[in-house]
């Protein structure tokens, strides 16, 4: 039986929601992600959090009593604790009704496979937590394998980002290195290289016959690709641009990217109408 | 000459940094955007802002002082500012060197020239302001005419919106509407309305032949498109998913069916590798 917290200052509340800051992630080796659906599906990629709460309303779920049996099989601990406990280490306007602090992971460029998948994606500098989430999610929709996050880019398990990618945190691929690191790894291996890139040299992105495993490379949301990162591509590509700011969101333009790898190489499909 | 302002208990301060509240903003008819180059591209829409605030270092650049000559010109309170007071009216972690309050435009769906593009997106029920923010921006960056939102949808003025749509709240074309009003006015007219679904009886999306004014219909971010409306579609898409979680985010999948559209209406990429 999980024990039950009705406290504001219990001791496991105060280290759980300390875990929106970055600082003491890293010093707890712990992140933090909310909601039924994404601790279910942790639990599906043999994830099992280090701490687990449960509000007292959904403790009789099917799949919260099947994570809070999970976690104590894990030897791991697993708490009812009321709302409003919950909405104060969830933060607000979030009506989650579990939450789970899981270890993080090592995210070294060594434990890509790059078979493992026919796509990935590269972003050099990624600032926006929520854009990264939202790659993350749109990885695992398309069978890309996971990001490989280059040089001064923004936390992966912050809990925006783990908000943002609904899951796909526990089951994409996360690496994180420098850049000259990247390109080294890279090519030792076999793999095509196709940056994203506002200067010139680029071709269209529907021009390319993306061979696998392809890296679609994404720059910085402010100023895009660097000019030397660019000069170590197989290939630049443009999306086409028709209105005023010429950009897009990094997050969308990885989609539209994404999808016409994943077009490319499905069978056509036929006009039904 | 533009006056200078001091103080953080400045009434144009005060006012202008109210506007971060959406009843304030209702109040006043006014919403806030920032940054220089949204500015600029207000400007060249022909928006001014009612009152626009320069950081003192900011305000020699050339297309600063342009937008001060041509608030000046309008009438409106142009006023250079510090940098201190600035990010206090901004809000946290924003370096932009100039706000401005635009008068909130009419929205109302009879404003609409469907006619003016050959794309649109119809968003139901959606809410999150970074999500339709990111929205605008896809529809100037692909040329889709705007945004037509249903039903209780975020505001499209709050900072969050203004901000993701990099300058497109200015470019494009915004209108709110009830659900039965919405459909009434699409029959009036051309237009095929294809719905993204998550249930039965939809196609692939890259099956249909999208006619001119097509209207991509989003469902909200939670539930989708309701079945009601799902029901008044011309057409129903799917977006291929190969992942565990099925679903991507509001703003990739409306990225991923605009590009659709567009590639299926430019003449055809000649690959080149």
């Amino acid at each position: 039986m999980p024990r039950r917290i009705e406290s504001f200052s219990n001791e496991t509340v105060k280290r759980v929601r300390a875990l929106h800051d970055k600082r003491a992630r890293r010093e707890a080796g712990l992140f933090l992600a909310e909601g039924l659906r994404v601790c279910a599906e942790a639990a599906d990629a043999e994830r099992w959090p280090r701490v687990l709460l449960v509000a007292e309303d959904a403790a009789d779920h099917p799949l919260a009593a099947r994570l809070i049996a999970g976690v104590e099989a894990a030897g791991s601990d697993a708490a009812i604790t009321t709302r409003a406990i919950l909405a104060k280490v969830a933060g607000k306007d979030n009506a989650a009704g579990m939450v789970g602090a899981y270890a993080i992971p090592p995210t070294p460029l060594a434990a890509i496979d790059r078979n493992a998948a026919s796509m990935w994606v590269v972003c050099e500098g990624l600032k926006d937590p929520g854009n990264l989430g939202t790659i993350l999610r749109t990885c695992d929709a398309t069978g890309a394998g996971g990001v490989i996050l280059l040089d001064q880019s923004c936390d992966p398990f912050s809990v925006e980002a783990v908000r943002a990618s609904m899951g796909a945190v526990f089951t994409c691929a996360l690496a994180q290195a420098g850049g000259a690191e990247f390109f080294d790894w890279l090519r030792g291996g076999p793999g095509m290289l196709a940056g994203t890139f506002l200067g010139p040299g680029t071709v269209d992105y529907q021009a390319v016959r993306y061979e696998a495993p392809t890296f679609v490379f994404m720059g910085n949301e402010q100023s895009g690709l660097p000019t030397d990162y660019a000069a170590k591509c197989d290939v630049l590509v443009r999306i086409p641009m028709a209105g005023k700011a010429d950009s897009l969101n990094v997050a969308v333009a990885t989609g539209v990217l994404l999808y016409e790898v994943v077009n490319q190489r499905r069978a056509k499909v036929t006009k039904v109408t």
